[in-house]
């Protein structure tokens, strides 16, 4: 992944940045100053940026829909200039047409990740049997869980654009560069921002916290490792989606009024894991394995078997995917925009989201209520744009 | 002010330590770091913090009313426990009852300002000849502009907690933790986040560009400033203000979609500044004072009489004051929470907006939705609550 964050440049040595493509702007630059280099996250390269990058601190994810009569060149036409000014706006070059170009001078780690709900397949773009042959099949709704609550506001989208950045203005400013200059052929259908901790705040590789105060993601495979490229790339099935992956996007509204109202040490029987530093509850560091079999005096599990811990837990290498959430804190509530990243949808996150539906300590204090599915394309060179494979095909 | 930003550290020695009077955490322990020490911001001194502090990176303002039969004593025990909680909070403690503790760890310059609607002078608080006496007499909806189009779920409220921090989590705990403790006396009536540049984005002391990129806030005293101190502080009119202040919270909706039909002269002339550093029509740097009688060779203004800045100009030192607003970009569009302080609405913001209503270049792309003033109770120690030279008086 060819991506600049001031760890690897600090830490990664030269190694790290051979791996580096940038075009225009970046590396290759004499007079590219170290701070500017750990603020641009290259976005060309075998994936897309936005899922093995380091968290950002703030995401918005954007869902549009393409509207009526929108036909396959349409739908290129909008993924180049897309690819065209995330190339611009991740490299601190202002957007085409951009209305506010000062607003695009600090990137801050931007990345822009591009995604195909369902309505990709759909008649003006695919012929039904070309759909049937491309269309991955996890490529739908999730099956309905008995714990949604979904509201139609918050669901679906033809299309996704996940913007990420270290700074909340660039975000702002991209979402409004990228949506604004297609929009005779794409709507907005929903806009959903999210906020983990701002840089500097916390020491580099910290587990998030969500706003029921717990450690959340601590069981994701490590960037770069070998388990990461197997779990969060999808090996090409379809073909056209080697390198790419697949994003499952849920809202999910915390009760935090009743969730308080437990004390502590139920809190972490629900979770199954401290609520100090996120060890389970039979270790004492966040990292350490959990000992579901453990049992007190009583003979009662340390680690209740209905402890979202130990629901949630794989039961095999398949239920291993990439969690890459944020926090929401808005006028429609407080909750967590789950984010994962999986070769194939139906494999590793259904049968966990099913368990954890069909009980889980936790669900009585947090709500789905949005909830949508994207194939992410794989990643794209200089002259190239997300979903080439499939449009080219 | 007692303060303590790393600028005033690094910068302001020994006087800028002599101020502090920190409680239980903070500066006389030894074991404090400069760092941690950079991330608070000392709230007990004679004016209250998060108005002459360094903006911050985020805020949250959170207007609420007083439910039906609370009187005095209830609403004493509110700023109290608003004040205790805001001490823990901003020194890195949990706030008592405090559900998410670990949220409260880091403070990253968190500030909590108080302030009292009209709804405080009210029957249930104060008999009618006291209130009458006590009232500031600004203290009521500002008169109504022919730009506005309030919503009411953006207006009034009888208290405001202004909280502000550079770490959005740390927001989002405090806001949790201030309101829920206080829910049987108080009810949210809105809450509205906005959000600056990222700490570290930026060199410090920038001035922030809003969201359609114009440098907004230039025209500001210097804190700690004579100026700062005599626009911006009350002097005790009524008595119980003396060192208070008074906010106008403006929710300030922007057009951009026909905002960026223009091009970026017709842009530059409907502010007055040039977009690219802010600086007035007639020079070239952001603080140059501007020329409204130059004109261009064909005898025409090259800064408009009508431009938004030629309109907003104090045309005496009274209409100067404070601007500390934030950026929106939500579910409901994107804008400016538009927060001046001044030590008198009717005399130093009214005639500003009355004149920027009646006639503004800017107004075709800019829509006033929300509404509010509040008094600033002046600041209280560490025994003190704000508003008790009011309450106790």
């Amino acid at each position: 992944m060819a991506e600049l964050t001031r760890r690897r440049l600090l830490g990664g040595g030269a190694a790290a940045l051979g791996v580096v493509g940038l075009g225009a702007a970046g590396i290759g630059r004499a007079t590219t100053t170290r701070d500017e280099k750990s603020r641009i996250v290259a976005i060309h390269g075998n994936h897309q940026a936005g899922i093995e990058t380091e968290p950002q601190a703030f995401a918005a994810f954007v869902a549009l829909d393409l509207r009526p009569g929108t036909d396959r060149r349409d739908l290129v036409g909008v993924l180049k200039v897309w690819a065209q000014d995330a190339h611009r706006l991740t490299t601190g070059v202002a957007g085409l047409g951009d209305s506010e170009p000062e607003l695009a001078e600090d990137p801050a780690r931007l990345t822009v990740t591009v995604g195909f709900g369902p309505g990709v397949f759909g008649p003006g773009v695919f012929a039904p049997d070309d759909a049937a042959k491309l269309r991955p099949e996890w490529l739908r709704p999730l099956p309905a869980f008995g714990i949604d609550r979904l509201e139609d506001r918050w669901n679906g989208g033809d299309l996704l654009l996940q913007v990420c950045a270290d700074d909340p203005v660039t975000v702002a400013h991209a979402v409004r560069t990228l949506t604004r200059t297609v929009r005779s052929q794409v709507s907005v259908r929903w806009v959903q921002r999210g906020f983990r901790n701002a840089v500097g705040t916390l020491p580099e590789g910290t587990t998030m916290r969500n706003l029921m105060g717990q450690v959340d993601g601590t069981v994701n495979p490590a960037p770069h490792s070998p388990e990461f490229d197997s779990r969060v790339w999808n090996p090409g099935s379809p073909l056209w989606l080697a390198g790419g992956s697949s994003l499952v996007f849920r809202r999910i509204r915390m009760e935090l009024d009743t969730w308080e109202e437990l004390d502590r040490p139920a809190r972490e029987l629900t979770v199954g894991r401290t609520l100090s530093n996120g060890a389970p509850l039979t270790g004492t560091a966040e990292r350490d394995d959990p000992d579901l079999d453990a049992v007190d005096r009583n003979g009662i599990p340390v680690i209740p078997p209905e402890s979202h811990m130990a629901r949630a837990r794989p039961r095999n290498a398949d239920e291993q995917f990439l969690r890459r959430g944020y926090n929401y804190d808005d006028v429609d509530g407080t909750g967590l925009l789950f984010a994962s990243y999986q070769a194939d949808v139906d494999r590793q996150f259904v049968p966990v989201q099913q368990r954890l539906a069909d009980h889980d300590a936790l669900n009585r204090w947090i709500t789905p209520i949005g909830s949508a599915v994207f194939a992410i394309p794989p990643g794209f060179g200089v002259d190239g744009y997300p979903g080439e494979t499939l449009l080219e095909g």
